[in-house]
């Protein structure tokens, strides 16, 4: 079972996953090779590598677990977290622990496997949208979950194992501490200004434009003013809602098209590189929703990041996020 | 002039370092490939190629900026932050921002350019540490700094650029998020308990022992309970000091011992890992000295951060802390 354990000094719980299961000498630098020639367990017709699917979008009457799927939903077959059990928090001397329960599921995007998330048609996008909305209202029914972020690494360099399309996501049964301090500065800001931050840098970045990338009726694109990383992009929906699973059926379909346009420019203008990206929603049963608004994070890597970032979570971004915008702004698809 | 910027959600300040001017083209992929035969600026007979040293160690008579030096300490020639100027902290609508002053220096660590820090005599690893402390106790009569981060980064996945070992400090005009969250943390378990939470942590671990990598008369090297990463390791000294430039003479050649140990062991065990290593100190200026406790963090860097972690600041560490310390105590050097 794996374990959640809490750091005393700074309050913030890791997940210790065992199942996981790297031993030291996985670690050696010549251990890191690709098998090559490994069979994708994420193709169609080889549905009993992966655990059985608790959701698949199929265009005929094909059975679960077989091929005849646009997109499958299943249990990750090495997860970080378990599903089954209580939590069961103690102490272990002046330390602080709890068993590991949580879920964590693969979305299978695309039955193709060399395609990219970026070339996928927008229907496509769409519907893996609407995967993630019908998997986060199905796993907020369990009481036990107090939040879930779904994310994507594309590419080795942003942590992804298998090439083949597909996101992940998470829920577990704590709200994570840099979660929380983003509810609690939205809540201080909305406690003095009684306005939303996150609508109000919205209408600053659009007014101003400089860091605006793209916009459609539903979107904004931007660099955020204080970007982290080079080209970092947070797409933020126009309209104020705290809960990604409770958008409209167009918003989807604006934040398909937008993502595509998104990934297709950074494409152009950085070479396909790797990338995670992140949905950033509020948690479960809390009352949130007037001061927190939902949006995606799309972090390309691209420099590495190095000690000083450890140290401090202070980072350093070599490029301003008004030329990286500019640039993305002006490519042309 | 570089300028730090706040995020106005979650309060953490960026550099923004237009210095180091990455245009959007130097991130496509076929420019990341390094130049073969380019001059090592660390090297002796280079010291043209960096700015002035600030300081150095020399054998005989030698002049400055010249051959003769054991070690050299040079600011930074494409500093994140700039040394001249005030803060001039304003605001751009919502957002706030100041001028990026502060000091980047790095500290060249031996003029041999082939050798490994984890090679050098224990005597040259104690200079090193006394370059340190002679820089902070310099960097701290600058009123306008409030916090030195001092940080090695080892090899290009961890962010080093040059071979030629060295390490870096960064002096900054406010103390990092991420540095007042663990202060706050220490203060909390200290108004609760009167006792310093880190010297807690040093007794129970030195008790039990499943945690402990080694240990000298001044040292505890550890795999923390809470790791963020697989073989995260800790060196905290066993006597209670808030400020790492407060140490005594035995403390510094015991730390150099314990750091050599700790590396050597991770050479072994890991293969040569790439790392990052920071020395987490106090804040200039502030009353911490009852309940901060100084120490050092490595992080060799054996996975990819992802989604996961950048959207959660929550990390999934495959491997028991338990188990990484069994064998960094067992691997025989």
């Amino acid at each position: 079972m794996p374990e959640l354990r809490k750091d005393p000094v700074i309050g913030r719980w890791v997940i210790i996953s065992t199942e996981r299961g790297k031993r030291p000498m996985d670690y050696r630098p010549n251990n890191f090779e690709r098998i090559a020639g490994e069979i994708c367990p994420f193709c169609p017709g080889n549905e009993g590598l992966t655990p059985p699917e608790v959701l698949s979008y199929r265009r005929d009457g094909s059975s679960p677990n077989a091929p005849g799927w646009d997109l499958r939903v299943v249990p990750n077959k090495f997860p970080a977290l378990m599903i089954e059990g209580g939590l069961n928090r103690q102490g272990e001397g002046i330390f602080d622990k709890m068993n590991g329960v949580g879920a964590h599921e693969v979305i299978i995007e695309t039955p193709k496997h060399d395609a990219a998330f970026s070339s996928l048609p927008e229907k496509d996008i769409e519907n893996i949208l609407w995967s993630f909305h019908d998997r986060v209202l199905d796993l907020k029914k369990d009481r036990r979950f107090k939040y879930i972020l779904i994310f994507k690494n594309h590419g080795a360099l942003a942590g992804a194992t298998i090439d083949h399309p597909h996101s992940q996501l998470i829920a577990l049964p704590i709200v994570p501490k840099q979660v929380r301090e983003e509810i609690d500065g939205c809540k201080t800001y909305f406690s003095f200004k009684e306005r939303c931050i996150y609508c109000d840098i919205i209408k600053q970045e659009s007014d101003s434009g400089i860091r605006v990338i793209a916009e459609n009726p539903s979107f904004l694109a931007i660099s955020p003013y204080a970007s982290r990383f080079p080209f970092e992009t947070w797409i933020l929906p126009k309209n104020h809602e705290a809960y990604f699973e409770s958008s409209q059926k167009h918003e989807y379909e604006n934040l398909a098209r937008m993502m595509k346009d998104i990934l297709v420019r950074m494409d152009l203008a950085l070479g396909n590189p790797p990338y995670n990206l992140i949905i950033q929603t509020s948690p479960f049963h809390e009352l949130v929703s007037d001061f927190y608004h939902w949006h995606i994070e799309i972090m390309p890597k691209l420099t590495n990041v190095a000690g000083f970032e450890w140290g401090t979570a202070f980072y350093i971004n070599p490029t301003l996020p008004e030329e990286a915008a500019k640039f993305m702004r002006d490519i042309v698809a």
